[in-house]
């Protein structure tokens, strides 16, 4: 690979990117560097209509789906150009309601810079390329993370009907989000219609290791599995004086005893992450006691065994609760989403492993599972994939204070374009 | 007080006004019996206006007063009568989100058939009588309850301004509430520019004791001690695939502990009753480890010292959980708003045994005290009051499937009248 072009990102163009548009569209107020630029909100519009325009300065041809997902594509070269599918650079312009500026945003403007610097240097892959922005990533505004590129995958347990009819909290169908930004296109969601014929995805870490074991850059191997679960607890309502103790049936301190079980189970077994991020009571009165009370349960573990079994683990700590408490309160289950473990294509790994090696050397390198979920989880399931990390300052993400620094920023863009040129030789070569 | 009339109120009349007019204004969908007739609402609004139409026809003077109390007074014979306060019969329209149809409504129907049996008969008391419907008891819409009798007693701790100024968890302002329904009265709240002579209140008892214990009515000569407290707990936020079990700073995980903590230390220390009624969490992001929840505490014994005794048990019990977690985790308490325990009149009481030995012998009553708030605990700190109790369905009450029999409803009403028939007599004969 000493052979190839020492084509070199504009770290200084990419970061002041990221900054200006973040500022503009989304940014929570100063000196907050926090983002709040929910999908398809007008901020999300504001931000993809500027990438679609910078896409088309450079000569690519856009492509909106029926979920929104924007393909900019670039031309190849190779003489089957125009049945080659392109080699895909996929993340999400869209935050969580309180994020930061990296998690997903960074992914995006590395691949826009992947594209100005070949534009600028005039060289011309063998394959297309194309710049993917994958809707709703978060799923925090439309419930279901990673909605789009699940549906786009068609392995995603969420056909594309229920996803456009999934409604936000102010009862926004998303169909009617889609088509009020004008991002609902026409072009199929479906990988069999508008294929890529691999995905690399840059992403922050978005956890401590990468920063603790003193590594600049993770080879992202595999993501682990997780599944969602919906758990309403119900009592019964009565009145907070006249209600002795002893006769009560307190759905949200039944609850309360699940929530702590959660934590307390996955700390015990050590399977995995178990979090309840959402909790909501059917009661408004500080003078009732609670009858009904739903939470959310997220667990994500190594591996889908290890899912199944901490989920297990739950649920039985929860009956003996039931059980211990012994006054009508109950709950019951709902297994609301998942996404299986997810492993990345050798190729796909080697070119980033390539890359990164030639840029920070052996030792400032380490290959690691991805503990969150990203669209590179659903493409990996009809294209070969992989993913680059750099380190998360603190390991802190889904929260304003998420931080990572311009150099690795920049790294993480350099080795983001390595990656493509070296898949896309290989390619070429006939080697892959 | 064998020589008094025998002057019987219409049982039918009253139970078939209670039930039609919660039909028509706040019944829940069937079969439910249940009310939500929100304080200020358009259906207290037309439970309200239906009520000032029936005094009025009755030919009492209506007064409205700046908290929207409604006054309905009957004059009285006595010679001094322009310058006499009246006999007051009060209660409340307003119920919980998802209560019943007899937690207030009933005082005030009752208080509205001894009008009516009055009349009928064209008795008249030496004393003016005066029905009065207290705005926002229960405190569901607008956050504090008795908040009207509250301002009124003028030993509220919250200020009639201030009680204006308070928002509905849409935003709106009590004060417009009261514009928009037409109930924001010139009259001063205030008991010393619009006086009671005394203060009778008929009431379910809300609770299993009377039931438990084979009687028909309760003689209430307290209310017990209440404070409640709001409770903030703030955490870290992390996302819930990358952030590892030990390093997190859970703000639910916190305060799920919290709330048990709260049930258990009641339990334990059997000093009163204690409940969290209401739960919010800053979170809305399945994907996302909270970091503030938010939740009330509402305290209730026999004894103000007791009330101060459970509320230090319960944070001194926080103060170990936090420091159990040690993970930066923290809370903050602030209270919020409290009832003293109030002593009943010993005249009032008087009047209320008599009657209730009259109708139903000695076998059948018993003292207690109330354990829930009632706007009888206010209006006792400045002018002399008793409250009557009838049973409770099992003891179930804020809750759709709260009961009291139409036996039981009639026989309230009776004692209602002829508690203020002999409170009345003993005024007019000096002794009081």
């Amino acid at each position: 690979m000493s052979s190839a072009p020492a084509l070199r990102i504009n770290a200084d163009r990419l970061n002041s990117t990221l900054q200006s548009t973040c500022t503009q569209w989304g940014a929570l107020s100063a000196p907050s560097t926090g983002m709040r630029r929910l999908a398809l909100s007008q901020e999300d519009k504001h931000a993809r209509d500027w990438l679609v325009q910078e896409c088309t300065s450079l000569g690519c041809r856009i492509t909106i789906d029926q979920m929104g997902n924007i393909f900019a594509a670039r031309r190849g070269m190779a003489k089957d150009r125009m049945l080659r599918q392109p080699i895909g650079m996929g993340s999400h312009l869209d935050t969580q309601p309180a994020g930061g500026r990296y998690d997903g945003i960074l992914g995006v403007h590395a691949a826009l810079e992947v594209l100005r610097t070949l534009h600028d240097h005039q060289v011309w892959t063998h394959s297309p390329l194309a710049l993917i922005n994958w809707t709703n990533e978060e799923g925090a505004r439309f419930p279901g993370a990673m909605m789009a590129s699940g549906v786009w995958s068609t392995k995603s347990s969420t056909p594309l009907e229920a996803c456009w009819e999934t409604r936000d909290k102010d009862g926004v169908r998303m169909k009617q989000a889609l088509a009020d930004t004008g991002y609902l296109g026409e072009t199929p969601c479906d990988y069999t219609e508008n294929g890529l014929q691999a995905h690399f995805e840059l992403h922050i870490e978005q956890g401590p290791i990468l920063e603790r074991e003193g590594k600049s850059v993770g080879i992202v191997t595999s993501v682990q599995g997780m599944k969602w679960f919906a758990v309403r607890v119900t009592g019964r309502e009565g009145h907070s004086g006249t209600t002795p103790m002893p006769e009560r049936s307190d759905a949200l301190v039944t609850a309360s005893r699940l929530i702590a079980a959660v934590r307390d189970t996955a700390l015990k077994t050590d399977l995995g992450v178990a979090t309840v991020g959402v909790i909501h009571s059917d009661t408004s009165s500080q003078a009732t006691i609670p009858a009904g009370i739903d939470f959310t349960i997220d667990i994500r573990c190594s591996t889908d065994e290890m899912v199944d079994e901490l989920a297990s683990a739950v649920f039985e700590a929860f009956d003996t609760i039931i059980e211990e408490e012994s006054n009508g309160t109950l709950y019951v289950v709902q297994r609301t989403w998942g996404l299986p473990e997810s492993k990345f294509h050798e190729h796909c790994i080697a070119a980033v492993r390539a890359s990164a090696v030639r840029e920070v050397g052996e030792q400032r390198i380490m290959d690691m599972k991805s503990r969150a979920g990203h669209d590179s989880a659903w493409t990996s399931r009809v294209c070969p994939t992989s993913m680059i990390f750099v380190p998360s300052k603190d390991g802190i993400s889904h929260n304003p204070n998420e931080y990572t620094s311009p150099e690795h920023c920049a790294l993480g863009a350099q080795i983001l374009l390595d990656s493509v040129l070296h898949y896309d030789k290989r390619l070429k070569q006939g080697e892959w």
